[in-house]
């Protein structure tokens, strides 16, 4: 009766939250130009021990297919970003700007924010080499955040610079086979002991900590911020060179995203990963490119957290699930007429119930409380005339059936919902006769 | 540089034809009161084999996982259906109008209109045993197909009663054991000669025969007949006792949706299945139960077949792929003050590119074009106005910066796109200073 371990069901409210996230991300990424792509649930294996080293089939959901292939559910979309990219290098114009929301699937210990399925925003810039594309995706990242209502007091987003340990590290001649070690143990500085780390860094680790204590100079990071802050987001950034990513490909700035409080995992991360296409595609493809990736199950818990979010959420989801009209069949006689009606008024782009069987009427106005519908139209004994009842007001009139789509007090009633539907969503085609 | 076979990659016009289809999907679902649920991607493998016989796994995806698991890529989402209602069965009022767009995936060998994966619209009703909700069902699988522009020269729903041959088999003495056997040929007949339908039939054949040709009594079909003529669905649908479906768990109406031409395969099918939910759920909760799936593979065919279904998906897609403004930096000196302007008019919910490096005038006009913006706004020596081109009439004006989002002109040119996002799609937090 259970699902596997880690996988969620997703139950009328569940999927209701989780459309909702969907929705913002979509819409906040189309603000920026970002188009929508995606790619298959399943890739050959290959694809992603390439990218991440044969460690990572230890957390992968693979097998041999029918085909004998070996085959995995994907873990994240970069490797996929990058095949397709390069196999379609000549059909788009760059920069792409592009988005997508894959479920991703990781055999991992199930903890707090993490599943063995989530669903992730991905966006990522392909083919700009200019900072001006690291600040769009940065801003493009706090524009998310404030949609679900989160302001500069839940969220912060920290930057950080590869380039500039990499240059620091060139500059205190370390050898470049020590600099991933190096990294990882800034990258881990904040969550472990400082002794700890000051034994990794070794000889490095007093100049390290006097940056990460006070800070560096960084010219590209100063412009970066100076053009966040021209976009008024100054109050949601921070310069944090504490941030390095554990993954060795990225090659520039890096950020992640975090709750205020420090309480969650990260809410986002992401950075400029300059040589990977190039990497995954065997060298057919040479392209700077950028991304970052948002996952939903953190994201959640900090929007039921968040008292503003957790209200702006459950009204979207209210206005998006509740009926418009329930209609009342309060004498059987009258049910092929009702069906009648109701078949216009979904024509219309309403969305209507009603009771599939015999029912007494107060059972009906029940079910019409409980689908949060708008009004509730009785067809009965005042027949030829229906009886509107606004179930919000209480208000309640009568009108002849015939001039029922033309009355305007009803109508206007259910504009708000119907004249919100986006033109691509709205049917116009005339009621068949 | 491929997906695997039988897999798709989708490419932003790929993806937004499959937004497309979705959108239209739901919106319909919503209308007739349908609401939306989802369940993993992953199960166990006895969860289909349970529902299908062991043959299924030859079909299946199917592996054991690193906790020892045999799990397997879902087929269909009817067993995941069956396994959510039966452990939630006290928190949901019945009936329950249910929808979903899983991906589904099958080992199969590849044909047209058949991939290893492809989505699929299921909606269902549970809990309701009245012929309305049949009719209910049926009526949604019309609008779907409407909401993308067929008519009823297009597109036919077939519509039989598997009872209606339970009773007749019954009638004609038949022991159980056969019934499947001739359900199936039956089933074939359409697509086998008639000797070799007689010969599986055997004595049988000629009362058969007589019911496929001539048509037989219904009082229950009429009545669904009646009713849907009373939604004004009469030209869409058809009875067609040929109609039976091959699996064994359909007990009542069963109806398949085909193009009118007949060259295509079924674009959806379902029907009653009232004993598989206590089947699937060991008896713990038994529910009758209806529903039927639309699958993206072979609508998108008929789609792309059909010219008014074309255009309407090609325009809708446009709007929703194209920019609202293209902002033109013909001077580098301006582009701090176009982007303060940028992020102001992207809070208001407008999509709005610009280049991220200096680029001549005429290119970024060029990208304006081609990624179809509604309105270019050139930064420029014009400064502190800004030029107001719109790029479909190509009519221009010259703005104050400061004025341009207090600009009727402007505004209400893009006002069609941005009023359109329904409610839950509109961000309306302010900027952030």
């Amino acid at each position: 009766m259970q699902p596997l371990p880690g996988f969620r069901d997703f139950l009328p409210n569940d999927c209701a939250t989780r459309n909702y996230v969907f929705a913002r991300w979509r819409e906040v990424a189309r603000r920026y130009g970002f188009v929508e792509w995606d790619g298959p649930v399943l890739e050959p294996t290959a694809l992603y021990t390439k990218k991440s080293g044969p460690e990572i089939v230890a957390q992968l959901f693979n097998f041999i297919d029918k085909g004998d292939r070996e085959v995995a559910m994907r873990p994240e979309l970069t490797p996929t970003l990058a095949r397709v990219v390069a196999a379609h290098d000549r059909e788009f114009k760059k920069p792409l700007k592009w988005f997508s929301i894959p479920q991703c699937f990781r055999y991992e210990k199930q903890q707090r924010g993490r599943l063995r399925e989530h669903y992730q925003f991905n966006a990522d810039v392909i083919g700009e080499a200019s900072v001006e594309a690291d600040v769009e995706l940065i801003a493009l990242c706090v524009d998310l955040l404030r949609a679900f209502g989160f302001t500069a007091e839940d969220v912060v987003v920290r930057i950080s610079d590869r380039e500039f340990w990499i240059d620091f590290l060139r500059t205190h001649n370390l050898p470049e086979a020590q600099w991933q070690e190096i990294l990882q143990a800034i990258d881990k500085s904040e969550r472990e002991p400082r002794e700890k780390t000051a034994s990794r860094l070794g000889p490095l680790a007093e100049p390290i900590f006097k940056i990460l204590d006070e800070g560096g100079q960084s010219e590209k990071l100063d412009r970066l911020l100076a053009s966040l802050k021209n976009r008024g987001m100054a109050e949601f950034v921070k310069i944090d060179l504490g941030i390095v990513r554990g993954l060795a490909y990225y090659s520039g700035v890096v950020f992640e995203a975090f709750d205020r409080g420090g309480k969650l995992r990260a809410l986002a991360g992401g950075g400029r990963y300059d040589n990977l296409i190039q990497q995954l595609s065997d060298g057919a493809v040479s392209l700077p490119a950028l991304g970052f990736a948002m996952g939903d199950v953190v994201l959640g818990e900090l929007i039921g957290e968040t008292p503003v979010a957790k209200k702006k959420m459950e009204e979207a989801i209210a206005d998006h699930q509740n009926l418009d009209i329930y209609v009342v069949i309060a004498k059987e006689e009258r049910r092929a007429d009702a069906l009648a009606q109701i078949q216009s008024l979904r024509d219309r782009g309403h969305r209507v119930d009603f009771p599939l069987t015999p029912m007494k009427v107060g059972k009906q106005f029940q079910a019409a409380e409980q689908l949060g519908a708008r009004l509730a139209i009785l067809f009965g004994d005042e027949w030829p005339q229906v009886k509107v009842k606004d179930l919000k007001t209480g208000d309640q009139k009568l009108v002849p059936q015939t001039e029922l789509l033309n009355d305007s007090t009803t109508m206007s009633t259910l504009r708000g919902r119907t004249n919100s539907l986006p033109p691509d969503l709205r049917d116009s085609s005339p009621r068949p006769e």
